[in-house]
């Protein structure tokens, strides 16, 4: 932009609005009422809990997807379940959220008639973040894990170029006077929204985090290509027996159809599974629960290192972050916010006024 | 040792002839035939894939445990399953490859009654390698996970001191042309074993691997006393969460009780799980292992880095050494040996000759 042209301020737009309004732009794309309600859901989660980059500034890349045929609005999801505690669900590309959503569903109805309930889902696409999924069965008041598997772009020991995905880590359990613990962690160094982010502000970026296409280290934002995985063969590792476990049980590989070349093997898509454990079965909940307020209170205690202001147990960042987006809004980037309300103009759904 | 002496040799020992005297070892301390058999198997997995920290070189430590009262040699483990597809399997003191073989045996039966199968383990001590369980569930045509939950030796980030365990994950999928996938890694950067190794040697730590008793990083093996968290909230995060699965849903938490202080809360001990999926629910085995394999040779076949020999996928690296070791016998560091000929001479156990 020219010198002395003020940086486009950021807008703030209520949850509830925001959600009106992502759901209105894809009920006007062909979904449901309850699925466009579903993704809504998800992506507003996701910038409540601060991880913006999974949030409501990917809407224009699912119309993309609807547009190119490689994700459909109204595809309706099929459940098989084989076994008492297994499901499988089929997302014929319906929108991440939709098929995580009921695969949530099924892991607990699996967890409540065996104890334990997994569900695979295949061939989605951008489930957003894997915690909004995990976070539901915890609120259920069960154990919960969950992987998603995704085309390949994220470094591997010894190999140049994109080998495996950032394939992330989620697991979820209740507390009691806690919020519940949520770990939702990419496995790579720095999840790629964040560098994408530092990317598109010019910033440099922290060693070891990314290399260039060639494999080599980088802190620059304009020759970084591939995300590093975190501890090297460990985050890799995880990342392929995640692909092995979510995809290969779905009989739906991504990382082997990637590299056997070819247009479709680099199509967007993923898979994922959830886990559900139904605490009541091994130990009264409250218990449970009790047990889990007295770790997170031995944590929080433990002495501070120097400048350490206190100690976060996982998802404490994302629930205060939770609470005041939840009570003042939630900031969006300009850019966001006028891509939204483009689409949502072009499609007659109504932009809600901003808080400011 | 005075200038001038030589270094104690290595000797190398068969696997055959070390089994039988672990286990010879393990009879005489009063485990029963089975138990014994179940613990040397354990250990000397590991040393045949080359985890030599987690092998043979641990059986003066259980006798400790046996001698303290911490462990049990003849604990019979118990078993609940309160629905088809999980257990709790109490170990009552017994050694950890006693507890974990059962409760490996208990995920594979709910496996089949359900479709996946998770068994819970209270109580154990020293469970060994865990990707040995993990290992024998793929055998068996299952997926698996494993995680061990142990007394607080790593940090976390913002806190001085230990705070949670270097908890491992272990997963397990079989492959069809290629051996089966494992991946069995510390929550921590560097697997305490190996600084173990190092600090016992002299040498210098890498960077980032540990820190002093007062949280200050250190590459000084003498004042290097905590090992660090891989990703630091990652590892750390995942270490907490698999505490909280595996401890919380055992109802025997480590964490919590060692923070509280006291004697009893820093006694040894560790809790886990494995969790067991029966593939041929989802898909015909065949197709799974075929995809798995198609995995590993797109891997196996990506461009290599610069200065890459070859590219390796979990488990590659120890099923090669159990290869070398399974026929050229196990080499053994001369303290290991002289402890466990000693033991088994004070037992009346017969000592195996050293194939050199």
């Amino acid at each position: 932009m020219p010198a002395g042209t003020p940086k486009p301020a950021k807008v703030t737009v209520s949850a509830d609005d925001l959600r009106a309004l992502v759901a209105g732009i894809f009920t006007a794309r062909g979904a449901s009422d309850a699925d466009a309600g579903c993704v809504a859901d998800a992506l507003v989660w996701a910038n409540l809990r601060g991880v913006d980059s999974h949030g409501v500034s990917r809407v224009p890349r699912y119309l993309e997807l609807f547009d190119k045929g490689e994700s459909v609005a109204s595809a309706e999801v099929s459940v098989q379940r084989p076994r008492a505690a297994i499901a499988v669900v089929d997302a014929h590309a319906a929108p991440g959220p939709v098929a995580l959503t009921r695969a949530a569903a099924e892991a607990v109805e699996g967890a409540r008639a065996a104890g334990i309930g997994w569900a695979s889902v295949r061939g989605t696409v951008h489930t957003g973040a894997i915690g909004y999924y995990t976070s539901q069965i915890a609120a259920a008041g069960f154990a919960a894990v969950g992987v998603v598997a995704g085309v390949p772009n994220m470094a591997y020991p010894g190999a140049v170029g994109p080998a495996v995905a950032t394939s992330p880590l989620s697991v979820a359990v209740p507390a009691g006077r806690h919020e519940l613990v949520l770990l939702d962690m990419a496995t790579a160094v720095m999840a790629l929204g964040r560098i994408a982010q530092l990317k598109a502000a010019g910033k440099e970026l922290p060693p070891g985090v990314a290399v260039t296409a060639d494999g080599q280290p980088t802190t620059d934002p304009a020759l970084a290509k591939v995300p590093v995985p975190v501890g090297g063969a460990k985050g890799a590792g995880m990342s392929l027996v995640f692909e092995m476990l979510a995809s290969g049980l779905a009989a739906n590989p991504i990382v082997s159809a990637y590299h056997a070349g070819g247009k479709e093997g680099r199509r967007h898509r993923q898979n994922a599974f959830l886990l559900a454990v139904d605490i009541a079965a091994f130990l009264p909940l409250d218990e449970f629960t009790a047990a889990i307020d007295a770790t997170v209170d031995a944590i929080k205690s433990l002495p501070a290192a120097d400048g350490a202001a206190e100690i976060l147990v996982p998802g404490e960042r994302g629930r205060r972050s939770q609470a005041d987006r939840a009570a003042h809004g939630i900031p969006l980037g300009p850019k966001a916010w006028r891509e939204l309300t483009e689409i949502a103009t072009s499609l007659d759904v109504q932009v809600p006024a901003p808080l400011g």
